[in-house]
């Protein structure tokens, strides 16, 4: 799992930087999670296909995190995309998109899915690759975060080892699962020979925009990654609170409490030219942290 | 009167050009036309200031010529602007920018006026310096094309003639009428000695997005500027009727007719990587044509 950063800026666009998306690249496919502005342009601009986004996640309706939404779907539509999308969104930006879509009297070339987010925490989707789900944080309006997780598939099969031994394609799946492998003549040929243990289970964790709070603490404990907005630095922590947003060194603390191996950093207030500063403050509290750079894929 | 160009292509964004947006620069202020994605962006990039902004038209509710819109409208509010701001765009745009700040419970720093495009033809604006009317254009929805005039005002006053001939400054008003002044000892001094032509009104046309047709001629005819889309290429005539487009040979067809003095073409098909092809078609019908470049500014 990878995570490429679209936009790691706040509402107003400033020194380049754009409003938030990120494309999560898990199991060959692309969640978009939020949808600034630009979004489009910037994934020309990164080369994130949108024939491989099947899902987008929207944690609220403030401009910054959904305004390049309408674009991206009418462009999909205009390059003739036939595969269903699902958007996860609040309820009120079904109307919004039903209403530009009717008022431009454009009938879509796909079937858009729409999910509105429910109040509290939830599981959006869930497949054989990867689980989805939502999670309350404290904004200014009603916002969420988001957790993926790649699922576990069982030992990996060594293809190798298998043709040596003889095994039959049939008993793979018992394989996967762990099981020896009991030859006619009664020899066993033992599991770890044959397999190994695969892709490590990941969780990426996206929290955005939010305060510093515990309240969701125990939903991302544990994440390999932690996205945290941090608008502000902590010298304008008052700012950050009275705006429902959160310093780089609180992110750094939340970072420490759900016992992450590594922390990205965005949402960068436009006031701020240069970003070093945000990665400075953090690292003083949590080592492993790095600043989320537009058009930069980081290892979950 | 001059027009910088912020976006220069259709309904996809490609090969780094962004859809239709122009700052129009008359008698110190700017009128922009139209705000596809990324408008705010382009106006960081190219030095146009939001502060200068009065006005905005939006000529048709397709998302290129409008979705950037709300995060302009919602970024001058962050900027903390106070001078009301005056939309003359399609009636149904009031409700969803009213639902937009609704759902982001936001109000905005400033009055936004909002005024409805008519049916057909009418003066949107009508001050001191400049008049602004709106026409009707042939496109798949109800779509207008723009004119914008500056104010003829009077002949302009030669402050070193004025001194030398000793004119009192409340006899100004009279000499930009273009009136003599008789001094006391019954001496006439002629206007020409004391006043110029000054600057000559000038006529700007915004014609967009729109197939051919003549029935907007009338409105557009004597423009100094004329600004025709031209999303395709003659070899694409079909297609471009077909959708409510033109072509640069049209473009260029309407420049004759309409005995402007220069062509500006603009809203190139994302199918086009190459802008020069336009230029060529159209001006071997009508020769004063121009490339509408992002980020340039023409002289209208």
């Amino acid at each position: 799992m990878q995570v490429t950063i679209l936009g790691n800026n706040s509402a107003l666009p400033a020194f380049g930087r754009h409003p938030t998306a990120q494309a999560v690249s898990v199991c060959g496919e692309i969640i978009l999670i939020d949808c600034g502005e630009g979004t489009q342009s910037q994934m020309q601009r990164y080369g994130i296909k949108w024939r491989n986004i099947h899902n987008i996640l929207i944690s609220h309706l403030h401009g910054d995190h959904y305004y390049g939404l309408p674009g991206l779907i009418n462009s999909m539509s205009l390059l003739g995309r036939t595969l269903p999308l699902h958007l996860f969104a609040p309820a009120a930006l079904l109307q919004i998109i039903n209403t530009l879509l009717l008022v431009a009297d454009t009938v879509l070339s796909y079937e858009l899915i729409f999910h509105p987010l429910p109040e509290g925490t939830a599981t959006l989707c869930d497949n054989l690759n990867f689980k989805v789900s939502c999670f309350p944080v404290e904004h200014r309006i009603k916002c969420h975060g988001f957790l993926i997780e790649t699922k576990n598939k069982g030992r990996r099969i060594l293809p190798d080892k298998c043709r040596e031994y003889e095994i039959p394609n049939a008993y793979y799946n018992a394989l996967k699962q762990g099981e020896d492998y009991e030859r006619k003549d009664g020899f066993i040929v033992k599991n770890e020979l044959l397999t190994d243990e695969g892709p490590k289970v990941k969780k990426y964790a996206f929290c955005a925009d939010t305060l510093f709070t515990k309240s969701y603490l125990h939903i991302i404990k544990g994440a390999d990654t932690i996205y945290h907005e941090c608008t502000y630095l902590e010298v304008d922590k008052e700012k950050a609170f009275s705006r429902f947003h959160s310093t780089a060194a609180q992110a750094a603390q939340i970072a420490v409490l759900a016992e992450t191996k590594q922390l990205l950093l965005g949402h960068f207030s436009s006031k701020y030219k240069e970003l070093e500063p945000f990665e400075l403050e953090a690292a003083a509290i949590f080592q492993n942290v790095k600043t989320g750079l537009e058009g930069v894929t980081y290892d979950i």
